[in-house]
């Protein structure tokens, strides 16, 4: 009886809890469209990561991209000589235009990601994306999806990771 | 009779002159495609105004876009103390890019739209477009219109009006 | 006799050349896909004249397209005294954003392209896109194509190519 009483109380509480709090608002990271899917990211997503995990819950076979929003990104220059990316990391930032893939490697997701972003003068950098944040603001991606499974390879003669078709 | 004979003449006169000046050409603004509408705007248009005209049409409930051309454009970077963007105004300039969504917000078409312009001597400049008129030459803008309506809303944490999916 | 005996073992040193000494590969430069093509090109490649090819094979009505990768990149900005491109080339940058369409003018492809580059600095750069070779990469381009043929019309008020709807 006891017991009974206080699964009763407890729901009483929790009902009033729900209806005088309101619930967190969760917002979908992304809709399906007609040929693939929009995302809209916000202050903090990780822009990279998302994508990857788009492409592994909706198994994607490979997509193009394009987007703009309010970011914090990292860019990377390739140096030859070191056979890695010289790194330069902005904050604040317009994502004025950003261009994109997604292929697989290694069964994983992998993305080529290029982007232009301006800052408070309005002067533009940009190039290949290494690390992506959003900012004050938020983040709109259209994603078209294509019906092959594609794959990036590396390449011996650049050591690019060029898409293979 | 004199009235028989006036109109006459005025018809022969109306038709000689129909023949011998030119009707001046009309160019559509857009053209429907597969998946959405291809617009070409001309010297003296107003870029946002006319996708905005677009969207009340044709009644897109939203749409992704992308285009260039060349254009007279005004960018605003959001200066969070004053809650509103700082503008500038550039003229005769490449648009090397741009990147935008359609949606609406009381009912009315609600744009988002970036951009990279490029001047004379090849340097860039960007951000959020405030406003953008088409310069002498022409601005082409691939719009693929989603099913889903979808709306902005105001995010409380940064006034940014966000896509709500 | 002698002669089946040379058969042989021509047939044999064939063989065991062709297991021990892999194939060139050959890449194909572009796939079919949902709503139009994608295309790879790899170092060396002339960005504008496989795109025109491209045209010409599939017989392409128009198309929208969308691209990135690492180039070595001719703008030209418009220069109305001399009703010509002013020319800069650069080299060795990623091509942050590129976005185009494909028509056609006196039943050759008539390309439009833009681009946005990016240099080791992060500083941009970009316009209107007269030459593009790929660098030490690859450039990845999305294209969509429509239903409709498209003619590109020279607009005698500012001398710029239009596209016509």
């Amino acid at each position: 009886m006891r017991l009974l009483f206080t699964v009763f109380a407890l729901s009483v509480a929790f009902s009033l809890h729900a209806q005088t709090r309101p619930m967190p608002t969760t917002h979908p990271k992304y809709i399906r469209t007609a040929n693939g899917f929009l995302m809209v990211l916000r202050p903090g997503d990780n822009v990279l990561h998302e994508l990857e995990q788009l492409a592994i819950k909706e198994q994607i076979p490979s997509a193009s991209f394009t987007g703009f929003g309010f970011v914090h990104p990292t860019f990377g220059f390739w140096n030859p000589a070191k056979k890695d990316y010289d790194p330069k990391a902005f904050r604040d930032t317009e994502l004025a235009s950003m261009t994109g893939s997604i292929a697989w490697k290694d069964d994983k997701p992998a993305l080529h990601v290029h982007g232009v972003v301006t800052d408070k003068n309005f002067t533009a950098y940009g190039g290949h994306i290494l690390a992506l944040e959003v900012g004050t603001g938020s983040v709109e991606i259209t994603i078209v999806v294509q019906p092959q499974r594609l794959v990036r390879e590396v390449d011996e003669s650049t050591g690019a990771a060029v898409l293979g078709l």
